[in-house]
């Protein structure tokens, strides 16, 4: 860490960035580094990173949607939802998102980020307590950063803690933010036991579904939705767009007051271009698809588990998914960076996470189950990342 | 405002937003309601309100290249970044926007404004202190208040107190941030006083040039090309695809080494998923529609002054244009609302700018000229506005 002294001695514009420089050699001194890999059109990888948990991304339906909106209502919203960035399009997601997850409105953002955002600093602020999960998503810290709210950090998943926090809180309102999934591991918020303390307590509670959408709960319908409080006046889920559903964006769901507040207070809302048609009537063909064949959810989720069970008999330390994401820890950041590249070379695409991206510093494999896999595809995915794994050290019990 | 007291009397869940009735009920009284006006896809009002200044977003080789990226590379990226979310044309698009601007790199984000928020806190933190101009957007003021830095407030366009900022800081390292062009007025940052400044205290100068891109410089390579600033290894820039390119996203440009930087720590560029492929094929097809007609720019530039000149004939306080935002001030945020619904009325739709999306508390009306408005389309607007303004009493000195 630099000494801060006041102004840098100058040397000139060139030197402005050094640091940069230090920062990355210290990086890769740790196994840190990261790399852009862009991927072709076409590529043949058996895809166990993406989050298309549903396989709706390249669906012909999904994309035919997207071309005809481009074409039809333009490449762009061409400006903020609130000038003319808001098309009839926009409208029908937001009352598709509301119908299928039970809730009273829905407000589409660009990006699931956004929405978060939009939903922490508008329903905060300085007379507000934030009680946080530790594990929250990076948008959602952000969020809380942003909120001017007093952010208390509870245990993962420790509910008398979060009402602890609640009950001994310095400010009248009160938020409590969790996830629903969580996305490094795919472990389950005790969303109806957080809301009890809720309840006891006189606080909302916002729930990040981002991975619970498409793919738990009664035909897809999400986490807020299976644990009955989709309609509760004191609940507000934020989506994205861009996992199950397969496009971009994201969207707040909940009491239409709460959604009309959004309107004309969340900043990420007013001063951010409107999402592109096309992204909104993906969403739409995707809704459309979750409701005509409503086993897609529970396929993904049989994979996911499946996935774990064989990796577990493998001997590796792998989470016990009750969504579509499966988690196998490495020893070492350098090891989970070597794992994957050893199955990306054999043809396995896997989410590598590390450190500052995973809440605990233990480095992982990250894999995501999809509706489409075939038992075929979960064979070979096995196959590859048990032979790699033992070359990088992670089975705990060989076998 | 309310005295926090603790934990507020619990009177059930349905009354933990009230809070929120109080707040609607204060802004309907100020007239400050906002709401969303959804558009059809054939609308036939005259657009002086968008941001699409070239009249690109409707383009059909825009449009077709969205929709062609869709069918071919999917609806959404499927991942952030750094896992499934970079296709090869993400590269490509990231090395059109560096050669077209003239830097040395460039990186995509899924908006404009996850790029100010990604380039401001990767740039900054604890040890760093932030000049910005008083009038900066939404976004890059978000910006400052995740980056942990020590942010001091300068005068809008005020370099002298930027100077003074710089040298009195307490921090080593130090970020100077500015609008190119100022989103509500339409007004030029002065850019090159702002480097030299910069250069003799030894900061770095960050410039989001979302209004500038396309519209300024030469063939719309935008301000910080157009101030000689595009190589300088002390300046970064961000853009937004979503303004004069018709789409959606955002990107950073800058030296190498800093948009290295950015993938290895910008939050939200690592924690989002990647822009949609119909969003970043779009922006491709602008770009080469730039490049071939590189008039285009001018021509909104033009219109813009037109019809600035004609309303300010009329009588208005109209800004003077440098882009191809016009700016009309209205005596209250009431008027400005009534005026521009009378517009809309009329079938011109403008945008209409109040508290709290002005820096300065002024409501206006904020018109957008576009490279494709013809000589009629100008005229007519100017009539409508004109008679509507009349009657919202926003003639200063009638003819
Ligand atoms: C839990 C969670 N919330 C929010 C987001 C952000 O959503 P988006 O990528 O649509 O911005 C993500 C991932 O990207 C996520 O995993
Ligand atoms: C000056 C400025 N910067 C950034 C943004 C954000 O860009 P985007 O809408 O692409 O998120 C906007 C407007 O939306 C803007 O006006």
């Amino acid at each position: 860490m630099s000494v801060s002294t006041g102004p840098e001695a100058t040397g000139g514009p060139e030197s402005v960035f050094d640091w940069i420089d230090t920062r990355a050699e210290a990086r890769a001194k740790a196994g840190l580094s990261r790399r852009v890999r862009p991927r072709p059109a076409d590529s043949t990888d058996l895809d166990l990173a993406s989050n298309d948990y549903l396989g709706l991304a390249r669906d012909k339906r999904v994309t035919g949607a997207a071309a005809a909106a481009a074409l039809r209502w333009g490449a762009g919203s061409t400006g903020s939802r609130l000038v003319t960035g808001s098309t009839e399009l926009h409208t029908e997601l937001e009352y598709e998102l509301a119908n299928f997850c039970g809730t009273q409105s829905a407000l589409v953002f660009s990006s699931g980020y956004a929405a978060n955002l939009g939903a922490l600093t508008a329903l905060s602020g300085p007379g507000t307590a934030i009680v946080a999960d530790q594990h929250i998503h990076a948008s959602l810290i952000d969020g809380t950063r942003l909120s001017k709210a007093d952010v208390v950090v509870a245990g993962h998943c420790d509910v008398p803690q979060v009402a602890h926090a609640l009950a001994t809180r310095g400010k009248r309102r009160a938020l409590v933010v969790t996830d629903s999934v969580f996305s490094v591991d795919g472990d389950l918020a005790p969303l109806a036991e957080l809301a009890v303390a809720c309840r006891e307590h006189g606080s909302a509670l916002v729930v990040d579904d981002a991975h619970g959408l498409g793919v738990v709960g009664e035909g897809g319908r999400g986490s807020v939705h299976a644990a009955g409080l989709a309609k509760a006046p004191d609940v507000v889920t934020t989506v994205t767009l861009s996992k199950s559903l397969g496009a971009q964006g994201g969207a707040v769901l909940g009491p239409s007051r709460v959604i009309k507040h959004l309107v004309d207070t969340a900043r990420t809302f007013i001063f951010d271009t409107g999402l592109a048609p096309g992204s909104v009537a993906a969403s739409l063909a995707a809704l459309k698809i979750l409701r005509e064949e409503p086993d897609r959810p529970t396929r993904a989720l049989d994979v996911a588990q499946d996935l774990a069970f064989r990796l577990r008999e493998k001997g590796f330390k792998v989470s016990s998914p009750t969504a579509a994401v499966v988690s196998v820890q490495a020893p070492s950041p350098e090891a989970a960076f070597g794992w994957a590249e050893a199955c990306r070379a054999q043809g396995v695409a896997v989410g590598c996470f590390r450190p500052p991206s995973v809440p605990d510093q233990i480095s992982r494999l990250r894999l995501t189950a999809r509706a489409d896999l075939t038992e075929a595809d979960v064979e070979r995915a096995v196959r590859v990342i048990s032979e790699t794994g033992a070359s990088a050290g992670a089975v705990s019990r060989p076998r």
